[in-house]
């Protein structure tokens, strides 16, 4: 096809063939059409030079029905290109980048604009492979108005790459994106927009970050992560984010205008300083719950001459005018140690408001403040003030502003801040056409299935199930020949006084699929149909990489005989997986020849771990070969939250001593960030072992008995408390477990209760 | 549906609901005929009363042109049901069973036949999830004319269940099948047939196994596995079958009129001889180069008092009249050690015919035979007797008989084997409407692609590559962006005169996806564009299991600069992965911060792992980090063959170094059971370890230069032999690695050449 293309032309491509003959044949003004429908396996490379009054246009032909899927990409290269409309779902890209401001290496995008892009759980699935959604190269570049959401495996959503000359001092632009619900990815890798690397941290980006809306992006504790000079980021809004916008590496940074809602959710953050000659002004944080890094401002200690990936002394800072409303932690000099000794210097706190009437002790200082002067902030009444100066306190009234948050009325000092009216809402960010309703389906929301015993018929009414729905038993006996594959959330539960009883005759009774989550009640699972082969389980995860994270809920249930054959264990996960919630309530588990749970199948010790929240309450383990719970966390990265463990109220009899328990402990725990074990009772059993490595876990170990069990063991460099270690011994009600009469047990729970299993 | 159908009605069924009704209703006589086309996702329940005289027969509407697929089975339970013409494919039985002769575990087949089905690859795509084809309870039943092909996961391919009272002592009859290749499975739990379990041991089954083909069953050592009493093996050929038909368990067995045929293969056996009353007679052998277990003729030790799943001392034996020609491995009192030490009484060996002009020592006594007498048997004059009496040596002429077997002219003496007119051939055993053709396709078969340098032209390539193809490069610069997965063998090469360069932007170039194999011949890979992140890769296997054996041959290529980040591995494999073979030969390996091949995922220690072949030839191995091999083989189990490793001419150059090399050796080695380094040089680089444990492995380290280099650890409790390990001073010529004449190397290789890496 030899024809040149008129000025101005309009064309409706149908193939990749046809888009890209029109490509090479685009003129300045060309509109190219994609057609409507589905473009499967679709990778576009969209090249050319427009001009400033007549940009080359790829358009949709009509939003929100025109959608690349499978193995698909985009590239975009040459200058006054304008990209919109596209939509990219179900598929993951081939490369590393989704939409790439490149061709290759040397030829980047200038002058260019994408607008009104979705991407949509766009997931390789394998968890830890990664990639990077929208990858921006070149100068004068603007992103707006893009809906990227649920980015599920590793790499940073939208990233500004400085790593030629022709991406540097880019004046790039990233203004009225929705960036929606990224979940934790348990590792690093899962911030939502960086800026340069540590290695072009020295360099003046220029990038302009303004009016976008962060909602629930929590995929690790850097939301926003700065890496180099000079880029400003306004009028955004974090709406219960867990993680801070972090200067990580680069000077000269304007933080300002910023809103932060944190809901009192864990972890939610706000900013976070490091480096010289970073301004943060007039940003309003509320209810933001995360201590240390992803406090709801932090200013750190540097190394002394940082290397480049290390950390920078905060030199220079200027902290004013900022809004703190019941958050919980300001933290000045945090992540002090021996090689972040650099204080801040010569940097001001001047004219801000922290203000929680709940919280005395909001303020944490790790080091030497000297080097920060602080003037006419205001407090709360209660709270304990950090310097003799700089400080006042003043009840302060309260009002509803036009954005629905809760701001001070007017302190009549120059205090506090005051919101533009630019800022990010979730309607005037993103595309209106795309809906920013949740995806997800909540546990028990959906229909109720009743069955009956028999063979299989819990199988076929969980494969014939939907998201949400809840199959209620009988009781009587199930038999199933078939592992059930779950992929969607699904409860199990009976109302009948005696608990069904579910056999298994394959290796697992239950898998938890990529998608799926599972909640158990009043069942009893009992191993005697089992295999006799090693390596059984009740319940087990994906053998392969889950990029949506699961939920496990077990209540009231019973797990029995799983001692067919050895390394039996309840719950088995695998690499590469993630669990939100492993939650076990009021539940016995009674001769178990493997492990209750272990969580410990991220070996290669880079951060990486298997579950934030592993909670185990008022239930009996008795009879266990190997562990009730192992829980690793291995490497010294710093970028994530958990693992969080809370064990209270549970009884460990004879647990731990069979000769292939790899632990030799009854809980093993390495590297948990907070540990919270306490009113339990362990007998006949192996120990509680704990080692203590990175982020200052939390620790306290309260109100146990020991008794003829192995005294905790503690390594590591990190702190802990351990009070009311007792050792009385114990003897169990016959069936029960809770403790007789003949016990010799003085202590009471930290509740008041009696310690162990105790009646709801 | 009330109506009962006449007798001997005919009826074609469309789907399940019309196929339960028709079952429901059938009456003795009745046909219910399968309708043409895939059944997907099909669990049929045959259940129902036939007569002996009028049974209900289930049968297909045209043979060849009815198959089940996806989760299918097929359950059968009553008497007198005839099932016939099914053809499981493309897909795996969600249960443990394919074809299963109960309902449940108290509701079994009599007098049931199963004809003319088809079982092709129908593999759980989870290497080590067991299932079984054909699984027999019940009694009176006959299986036969069954094509039965390709079994690639886990688990038993037929097997007659005794675990209760009412499939003891059964009769059941399994004749005229074609048992088709089945690969290594690189495990326990490879074994064709197995009449019983250790535990019912002691149990007549009485099964008559008769006239079937065993070609190339070769997913362990055991082909067949006796597991019971009085059972009858006669008439069977097993074509190039690598292991024996096995008494494992249980008295009383018959072994007459088998063939064997070798055709010189590695590890083909004959027949393997345990426990007390065994006969075994009139069976021919030929061409069977198998060792130790899987020799052409083995009599075990037992152990005193054995445990029902050790070791019963062979008694009473009877073995007469077999002849086994050019067979290298005759075993007596095999696997004598502490525990295996109840020597072979009251047996006898007459009327046999050994005979192998190439080899003289094809006897091996393990222990005292004085329990065996040995009578009337024929040598050839070369080889050397075991007993004084009751062996004669005489050089006999050989014809061809009507199978085609090379058989000895009549000795005149009564010795060697007749063969019936019954013996099974690929003609007369399966079905005639299924090709017995082999499916897989070779490397190189395929046509010729040429391409040109450039973005992602080798990606595009391979992506339209069909199986067998060869894709040839120009010299020049191939990047790619995309990881090239690779289903089908497919080879990449180039004639060019400088190796074209490929560089790759993903944490893999290439991997080798299930029912992939790769040749790459002539190529340099560039590690210069590969992401600057840890755990990077070449050449991978896929993440996920893979039922299929893959093949990777690496001939005069390079590799360099594989140290972007740490963990840079040349080949990367994982769990649930078998390698047939991995050849790298005539090679570079310069500057890599992984390892070259660490095949050890296998972790469980039960006898499975990673590779079976791994060859090493003239090649270099300069500054790398890792290992330049691990190879694992864990657990004690004995039922396998591998793994083997030729290490020869190679040159190791600052290897193993990298403090993250876990093995913390150049070549790290675990139960490998052959072991072959020789003529290689070693230049300041961390040295071999070896753990030499179970299955008397062979193990020969002769003629090797360990300059600068730690000294050969060698640890277990097996022999090995360690000639001229010598450490003279090397240098080396620059570029290619041979020895340079300052070099004060004095040992010369085996084959008289110089060590190291020597011209092609």
């Amino acid at each position: 096809m030899s024809c040149n293309s008129p000025k101005d032309s309009k064309q409706l491509v149908n193939s990749v063939e046809e888009f890209n003959t029109a490509v090479e044949n685009a003129q300045p003004g060309d509109v190219i059409t994609l057609a409507n429908g589905v473009w499967k396996d679709t990778e576009l490379l969209f090249e050319g030079n427009g001009t400033e009054q007549n940009p080359i246009t790829l358009t949709v032909e009509e939003k929100g029905k025109v959608f690349l899927e499978g193995s698909s990409n985009i590239r975009i290269a040459g200058s006054h290109l304008i990209v919109e409309g596209l939509v990219f779902k179900n598929g993951f890209t081939p490369t590393t980048e989704v939409i790439s401001f490149k061709k290759d290496k040397k030829t980047v995008a200038n002058n260019c604009r994408v607008t009104e892009c979705v991407i949509d759980n766009f997931n390789n699935p394998e968890r830890h492979e990664p990639d990077t959604w929208v990858a921006i190269y070149g100068k004068n570049n603007r992103i707006d108005h893009n809906h990227l959401v649920g980015k599920g495996n590793r790499g940073v959503t939208m990233i500004v790459r400085l790593n030629t000359k022709e991406s540097q001092e880019n004046n790039n632009r990233i203004d009225h994106n929705y960036f929606g619900p990224r979940p934790n990815l348990g590792s690093n890798g899962g911030e939502t927009l960086r800026i340069g690397t540590s290695h072009y941290s020295m360099i003046n980006s220029n990038t302009l970050v303004e009016s976008n809306y962060f909602d629930r992006c929590n995929g690790e504790h850097e939301i926003i992560s700065n890496k180099s000079f000079q880029n400003t980021y306004r009028d955004n809004v974090f709406f219960e984010c867990t993680g801070t916008l972090t200067m990580r590496h680069g000077n000269e940074t304007l933080v300002e205008g910023n809103v932060f809602i944190g809901n009192n959710k864990p972890s939610t953050g706000g900013i976070r300083v490091i480096n010289g000659q970073q301004t943060v002004r007039n940003n309003y944080g509320i209810g933001l719950k995360g201590y240390r890094f992803r406090g709801a401002f932090v200013v750190m200690n540097g190394v002394p001459n940082s290397p480049i990936n290390r950390y920078f002394q905060v030199e220079d800072a200027k902290i004013s005018n900022n809004t703190f409303i019941d958050c919980d932690h300001i933290q000045l000099c945090a992540g002090s140690d021996a090689e972040r000794s650099a204080v801040p210097i010569n940097s001001s706190i001047s004219n801000n408001i922290f203000y929680n009437e709940a919280k005395n002790d909001i303020f944490t200082v790790y080091d030497d403040i000297d080097g920060i002067s602080f003037e006419n902030n205001l407090l709360s009444p209660n709270i304990v003030s950090i310097s003799e100066t700089g400080f006042s306190s003043k009840k302060l009234d309260f009002v509803e502003n036009e954005y629905g948050l809760r701001v001070p009325k007017n302190t009549g000092e120059g205090q506090g801040a005051v919101l533009s009216d630019k800022l990010a809402t979730k309607e005037n960010t993103g595309v209106s056409w795309y809906s920013k309703e949740d995806a997800e389906v909540a546990l028990s929301s959906g229909k109720k299935i009743s069955i009956s015993p028999g063979l299989n018929t819990l199988f076929d009414a969980a494969k014939n199930s939907n998201p949400g729905d809840v199959i209620d038993l009988e009781a009587g006996r199930y038999t199933i020949t078939k592992t059930i594959a779950i992929g969607h959330p699904l409860t199990i539960t009976s109302k009948s006084n005696e608990k069904p009883q579910i056999l298994f005759e394959k290796k697992s009774a239950i898998t938890i699929q990529n998608g799926g989550s599972l909640s158990l009640q009043n069942l009893t699972f009992d191993g005697e149909e089992s295999p006799d082969r090693t390596g059984n389980s009740v319940i087990s995860t994906s053998k392969y990489s889950m990029n949506k994270n699961y939920k496990l809920f077990i209540d009231n249930c019973e797990f029995k005989n799983l001692d067919v054959n050895h390394s039996f264990d309840a719950i088995r996960t695998y690499k590469n997986t993630f669990a939100d919630t492993i939650s076990i309530k009021n539940s016995i588990f009674k001769t178990v020849s493997g492990n209750i749970v272990a969580l410990d199948k991220e070996t290669d010790d880079i951060g990486i771990y298997n579950a934030e929240y592993v909670i185990m309450k008022n239930s009996v383990f008795s009879d266990i070969g190997g562990a009730a719970l192992r829980l690793h966390r291995g490497g010294k990265d710093e970028s994530t939250f958990g693992p969080f463990l809370e064990m209270e109220h549970c009884t460990f009899d004879n647990v731990g001593h069979d000769k292939r328990n790899r632990y030799d402990k009854a809980i093993s725990l390495y590297g948990v960030q907070v540990i919270d074990i306490k009113n339990n009772i362990f007998n006949n059993s192996k120990g509680i072992g704990m080692h203590l490595v990175v982020g200052e876990p939390i620790v306290a170990i309260l109100n146990n008995n020991f008794f003829k069990t192995e005294t905790t063991t503690i390594t590591g460099d990190q702190k802990y408390t351990i009070e009311n270690a007792w050792t009385f011994p114990v003897e169990f009600e016959s069936d029960d477990y809770k403790i007789s009469s003949n016990s010799a047990i003085k202590g009471k729970a930290t509740d008041g209760s009696d310690l162990g299993v105790i009646s709801q």
